[in-house]
């Protein structure tokens, strides 16, 4: 039942697409993530997935159009949905999905963390 | 898989205490809610709540301490935790729980809502 401070743990997270665990709640984890670059096209089978931008901007490219995330905006993918996370600059991003969840979904490769370290 | 505005959907609020469902996943409701005054002790008896002050300065006394909220910072309420939300001025909060949750908790009373009214 701690106070935490957004700004105070991204600025502990000095690298990318690697998300840290930063509150749990009933079946899910609060994650938070600085994301820059390309990331790989995945899903996740089982689990829906809110994007919250804290910091930045945020593109997430779904098979048919484009999401834009800016400051201050979610978007949640629901299971089962392709997408890929796009971020041309760095930016700041609240995750919230279950805590079966792996980054990298149903795509295993050397993007793939195993999600359960906390900050 | 809108995008959603946090400022944007808090400027639709005109009243308080009757929280908004801004967003679903798995079996939760993100919900916005503007707080002003002091709500009733209770607690959830099976939900874990988040409290994530989006705008503003949140109070939530519990039996033992209180715990303060700033713009930009959470708390994570476990369920059976006696809890008391206090703002003293308007604040804009983002909640996060199971869509079950009743906002007064175990508590019946003239502050409780429904509960599923989106925004």
């Amino acid at each position: 039942m701690d106070t935490i401070n957004l700004s105070q743990k991204f600025a502990l997270i000095q690298d990318y697409w690697n998300p840290r665990i930063a509150g749990e709640l009933n079946d899910s984890y609060i994650k938070l993530v600085k994301l820059k670059g390309e990331f790989v096209w995945h899903q996740h089978e089982q689990e829906d997935e809110l994007f919250l931008v804290v910091k930045g901007h945020l593109l997430i490219k779904l098979r048919d159009r484009d999401i834009h995330l800016n400051e201050g905006e979610f978007a949640i993918i629901p299971k089962g949905i392709e997408h890929l996370p796009i971020a041309e600059e760095e930016v700041q991003v609240l995750l919230l999905e279950p805590k079966t969840t792996v980054n990298t979904g149903d795509v295993q490769n050397e993007r793939t963390v195993a999600g359960d370290q906390w900050i």
